[in-house]
């Protein structure tokens, strides 16, 4: 059931007893599943989250990790962490959650006043790619952007042409909201509950969430409210910088490297997934479908 | 808000004032929003669900709505409304709910005998495609599929050199699980969270939550238990054919039909947006992130 299998469980030791008389032929035989290949990772092939550019975001049904991403996004990076020291979430809410869209938090009514946060920023939609950036393709077509892979492990779109990157609104993005204009994004940020790839480019993401997704996905659905009274949602506890929680209270988590080798074997699995329970095989992946994997760091 | 722009809500009529010396020229100026498409609807636009052929899940959450498609999955649309009339499900659980896959359901530890349904399935992975299928194609590439598009108002690839056609798993799409064996599929369904399109015509896709699809991405994540004694997860109420309720009790449901002509209009409208909000319009709609609209049918 590793292999994201939709298996009925109980079947699985006469599943894999069956195996060797499967019915169909299996070019694949003898590679290795996406659960054989991590299980054999080596420790340099992960890397561990950045304490200075991890988020915390506590809401009353757990706490939500977020990877930031200073290379493509360094002053929206800049501004949610500057936000966060401020405590300028703290008590306010996801105001509106829209299934199968997006879930928005922040300052509905515009009552607090930012300190040492800009009140505006200039847009991050994609930034020339800098030296560095250690952007790894995936081979596979996009019908979004010229080209697609990750860069520093998250989703990212590449345009040879312009020399510009971007990271893509796959699922637990995170982004500012802005108004009409390019340089209106301040403090409300959205994190996508499904791929809304259509909004590459026109927003900023700066980061992804890597652990307690479930959070989000399970806030409760609701509109903006017209009044102050209304129904705001669910209540941002508070949104923290790792860096400035003790080490004992941080989420001591790793993500797979998206330009280690091992990255490659493990999009190959994904994409033409070699264990018998397969019948047909795409020879393709969407950038989205291809979650990169995180852990608990193991005690040294 | 309703055309998908994470805007700073309370910026709204400011945003409105400056679209006119928005400073960037618009191409599309003049085409139609989505939300203006469809507010110009026509009632023969729509379809009404077919109480036939729809399932109500109660959770304790509330109701989940799924429309059913015999058209390409017949024995499995077959097998579902037996057992609900049988009242398998009722009083089992989501079982394994896994972040960003799938939520199980059913009888983990098979301790409940089927009367009217099947004991097994034949694979409906896709179908011959039958004389009025009704298939949209879009123009759009699509990685995993020659053709996709949409058949009964629900996302469907289709291989013009087999003449096959399958419903795709796009978030939402309902499927039997199975064992190794293609034809061991019974009585354990699955919903997708996230598109997981590698999993087309490896399992049979039969429907597709049309309404409710925020109690499914809420439910308690949990793994399969290993024993009777364990957490089985979120229970299901009971499962019933909508047709065998008293029509006061149904939901009055409608989906656009995606063979008018409005659906035309209304896909090139998610391809590229015409809002002055977007910068960059990818001229490009992937098929699992374009929602079939579905609304409550008006008292006539």
């Amino acid at each position: 059931m590793k292999g994201g299998r939709p298996v009925k469980p109980t079947s699985i030791a006469l599943a894999l007893l069956a195996a060797t008389a499967s019915a169909h032929a299996d070019p694949l035989e003898g590679k290795r599943s996406s659960a054989e290949i991590l299980a054999a990772s080596a420790s340099e092939d992960w890397r561990a989250l950045d304490p200075e550019n991890t988020l915390y975001i506590a809401l009353e049904r757990g706490r939500v990790v977020v990877m930031l991403s200073p290379v493509l996004a360094q002053d929206h990076v800049a501004q949610i962490k500057a936000l966060a020291r401020e405590g300028f979430y703290d008590g306010l809410s996801f105001y509106r959650v829209i299934d199968g869209f997006v879930a928005q938090g922040g300052d509905l009514f515009e009552t607090r006043d930012v300190k040492t946060a800009a009140k505006t920023l200039s847009a991050e939609f994609d930034e020339r790619a800098p030296e560095g950036l250690g952007f790894t393709a995936l081979p596979d077509a996009d019908g979004y952007a010229p080209e697609v892979g990750f860069a520093a492990s998250l989703p990212t779109g590449y345009d040879a042409a312009s020399g510009r990157a971007w990271h893509l609104h796959c699922a637990g993005a995170i982004a500012m909201a802005r108004d009409e204009g390019r340089d209106t994004a301040g403090t409300e940020f959205y994190i996508t509950l499904q791929p809304q790839r259509y909004l590459d480019r026109n927003l900023s993401v700066f980061g992804r969430v890597v652990e307690g997704m479930e959070h989000i996905q399970a806030l409760r659905r609701v509109a903006p409210a017209e009044t102050p009274e209304g129904d705001l949602g669910e209540t941002i506890l508070s949104v923290r910088v790792a860096a400035d929680l003790p080490a004992s209270a941080r989420a001591p988590l790793e993500i797979l490297r998206t330009d280690a080798e091992i990255f490659q074997e493990y999009a190959e699995s994904r994409r033409n997934r070699p264990e018998a329970f397969f019948y047909r095989r795409p020879n393709h992946v969407d950038v989205c479908q291809l979650p990169i994997p995180v852990r608990r760091r193991e005690a040294s």
